[in-house]
This record gives structure tokens, C-alpha cells and sequence, in this order.
């Protein structure tokens, strides 16, 4: 089976929010880890970008009808026509999860991981609780999730 | 149709916050509206409890695959199976939502209705946002609820 | 508890198909039971307008992701957004379903009764199980998903 | 984006349909496919073993809430906690499917290929519909949806 890392954020995003996404795609894919997300654009386009750059494998929840919902950079598209309901298939399928900036939408898939118990790490993100483990940089950031990863297996 | 409120809070609540959320049970039942929430204990077992001594109807979205798996003051339980991912069904079918006190389950909820823009009412809830309108008995909670849906029509 | 008893056709019905739903409504309404159905046009809207002729409750489970996607004759739209998805919680809600004619999205819910072992009685549907109990009239199909519940119970 | 060919059969199954599916599965991996399944056992064990027999890629479409739900071949578990929903998943984010001997649970998934129009192959399955063609071998099936997928593209 194969290590995954959730990448989460608004699907709308600052340009220094998509940089660090990149970033932190490049190191998941460095790393050899497999990068799940919620398929669409902004933080979520940026990530795959920067996995595929590094030859990774990109996996997209999309939360419309078809495969063609899903951004350029996702290799496998599952394909759910659930909606926001996708958020939680991306939070049950990651090991770690990577929040950075993010809108209501980010809330509620922080709010799932933490229910879940989910390791999760926020770059610049949502600050209700202290079981969000911050980090300053992607490096950082992806470092952190394969730390958490082990102390969890 | 009918107008139909959600109340959402934790499946393991204190005795101050069933308190609140039956009387918020209750008064949804005066006014003829129909309640919604998650099926389960805590809070929405309380709701529910308070809409049905006042002769209402409740409507519970039961995450088990099972109707047996909601509480005994639910009329029609709706099974979904689906596990946490029932708590966007809860959000979707209301036409307000109100919030008491309330764990990371209810944050996820909170964060879907700011996201899909659903009047929310919260008492002693998350307080992530100024959208989330602040009341301090179970009767003004209902009575914005009704205001924030004619605002809405 | 409300007993429920599920009402599943297409969505785009002969209008014999629609007689016969509205039938089926009128006689699940008539012994006070509470209807569910995709809250569709069809068979489901017959069956629901049937309902509603007799004051009977009607529930839809929404494919959509908005209240006003269920037809008129909705008492209580339970808006899931998961497309087709939601089929199964139309079947899982029942404690009887009756099929009425049908496609291809009425054969999945047949399958899922079937699977779920959920009692259904059709009227000129799929002929894919014995388990399915073949019914001649709309009273007669609403008798037998009384008996079969009783025998369930 | 990769072409992914959907393996659905039933999750307790003979000795000759897990045969097939095997083959099914060393078939879809030889051409570089990847092959998307329900994560059980069964005919999706068997597929998934032989395809990583032949070194491809197996993505699980996981019913239950945890990764450890799904059989020792998947790569990536998708985990959805929605029970029988998850086949919907399945079918959407397939190209093409390929069905082997098979439950209701089968029955249910034929259903929903049927109903989107997504190609289906069936090896010993249900004969509800012309529009599911029918293959002899684990060969000939995987041919014929690499043929229907590209006459659809």
C-alpha cells in the first residue's frame, strides 16, 4: 500500500498560497508519496502541478459527474458527484493531511481530520485547535506529515 | 413544502446543552416546523425529545445503515450509510440551522452551512466567523432562525 | 417510529406507469403511512401527488443539491446532492419498496433491495429475482408490503 | 490522465470467476491500464492480485471506514465509509467496465454503468441488457473495452 498525503485548500487561492502548494506537491513527489486531493483548481491545482514536476502520482476527488472536472494535473480522477460530501473521501484516504490557507470548505476537512484523528499540518490555515501542528515551510511541512505518519503506524 | 430547521451538536452533550437543545426542540414544535439532525444521542436526541412533547415532527439522518441506529424520538429516519458524510445532508435539508456548544463533528457541519451560505444560529458554539449569529436562549435562537429564512425567501 | 414505504420508478413514466404510482400513493397515504421516493418527476411525482390527495406525508431524497429540485408534491425534501448516490438512501429508508415499471436507475435500487433484503413487491418491473413479489393492482402491492413488513418485524 | 478500467464482481466468489478475474486483472496491468475496484475480496482481490502480478496499479473504492478495509493488492485505498454507495465510485471513474459472474451487488453497479452510459463488458453476468457485451475470455473482455473506450474518446 502506498503512503498518501492529503493536500487541502480553497479552490480559489491567493498566488502565494498556489506557490507554497506547488512546493509542497514537489516534495511529496520527491519522497515517493502519493498525493490525494479534492481535484479542482486554486491550492488544489497547484499541489499536482508541483507532484507531477517531480514525476508523482496525483489522485483527484472529484466532487462533480465526470473525469473532466478534475484539474490537468490528476492522474486518476475518482469520480463521485457528491459535492462538498467528496471532502471527507479526501480526509478518510490521506495518512496526513497538508492545510494551507483555505476557506469554509478547508474548515470543514480540517473539522473531518480532527474528528478522524488524522494527522494534520497547516501552513497559514484555520486556527481552531492545537492539534493542528503548524509549519513555516512545504519542506517543513511534508517532513512533519511523514513524522506524524510513523509515530501513528 | 414544509420549512424545516436543523439543530446540530454533539452526539455526547452536557446537561446544560440538552437543556438547550430541547427547549430549541420545543420551540420549533410550537411554531409547526419540522426538525431535522444527525439521529443520534446528545444533543439531537434532546431536540428531538423537546419537538416530540410539543407533538412535532423530527427527521433524523442516521449515519449507520440501520433505522434502529437513531434515537427513540425520531419519527423518520433517513438511512444513509454514509457515516459523517450524513452530517451535509443534515446542513443541506435545513432551512436554518442552529448550533449547540458542539465537538469537531459540529464544526465540519458549521463550516458546510457558511460554505453553502444557510442561515446558522449558534449558542455557545465555534465562533469562526461573524456569519455565524450569536443567541442566547433556545426561543430567540428559533425566532432568528424564522427571520433569517423570510430574509432568505 | 414511522413506517415508510418506498415508492421507486423513472424518473420520465408512461402515463399507465404515472396512474399506477398515483395509486400506490393514494393507498400508502390512506393507511397512514408515510411515503419516500427520489423526489423526482415520473413515477415519483404521481406517486407523491397521490399522497398528497389522501394528506399523507411525503418525503424526497433529493439528487440534486437544492430544495427546489424535488417535485411539488414534497413534504420534507432531504437534499443530499449525490446524484444517483442517493438511490440507495431511498432504499435503505423503506421498510418496503414498491417498483413501479423503470429503467435502468430503478434496476440499481432493485438491486440494492435485493442486496439489502429490504421487501419489494413490483408491478411490471424488472424481472430479475424471485424475490421480487409480483403485485396485479396498486392496493394489492401496498397490502403486501404491509404483510411483508409485518413478517419482517 | 490515466485510462482506468473498472473490475466489479462479487466479493465472495468461485474458484473459476476469482480465475478470471485474475486474468482480468494481468490483462489491464499489461497494457498499462489501471484497474479501479471495490477493495474487497473475491473477484476485486483476485483482479487486484493479478495485476500486480504483472506490476500495474490498483486503486479501491473502500466501503468501510479504514484503510486496512481493503485487500492486500490495493495500492491506493480510497476510502469512502459510504458502504454499498462506494460502487457508484466505482463505475464513475472507470472508463470502462468489466463485470464477472456477480451478486445483487453486481446487479447494482451493471445498473449504474447502464444508466451513464460508461461501456460495460461482462464475462458469466447478469443479462439484463444488449447494451452489455459480452466476452469469453479475460482477453477478449479487456480488448473490447480498450476498443469501446476508444470509440467513445
Amino acid at each position: 500500500m502506498k503512503t498518501v498525503i492529503g493536500v487541502i485548500g480553497s479552490g480559489v487561492a491567493s498566488a502565494q498560497e498556489c506557490d507554497t502548494a506547488e512546493k509542497v506537491g514537489r516534495e511529496i513527489a520527491k519522497r515517493d508519496l502519493t498525493l490525494v486531493c479534492g481535484a479542482m483548481g486554486g491550492v488544489m491545482e497547484a499541489a499536482c502541478r508541483g507532484a507531477k514536476g517531480e514525476g508523482g502520482l496525483t489522485i483527484g476527488i472529484v466532487p462533480g459527474d465526470s473525469k473532466t472536472d478534475s484539474n490537468p494535473y490528476v492522474d486518476i480522477p475518482v469520480v463521485t458527484a457528491m459535492g462538498h460530501a467528496r471532502n471527507i473521501i479526501v480526509i478518510r484516504s490521506s495518512d496526513a493531511v497538508i492545510a494551507i490557507g483555505g476557506s469554509y470548505g478547508t474548515l470543514s476537512e480540517i473539522a473531518f481530520a480532527l474528528r478522524l484523528a488524522i494527522p494534520i499540518i497547516g501552513i497559514k490555515t484555520w486556527d481552531v485547535s492545537t492539534e493542528i501542528k503548524k509549519a513555516e515551510t512545504p519542506k517543513e511541512a511534508v517532513d512533519m506529515a511523514i513524522e506524524l505518519i510513523g509515530a501513528n503506524a
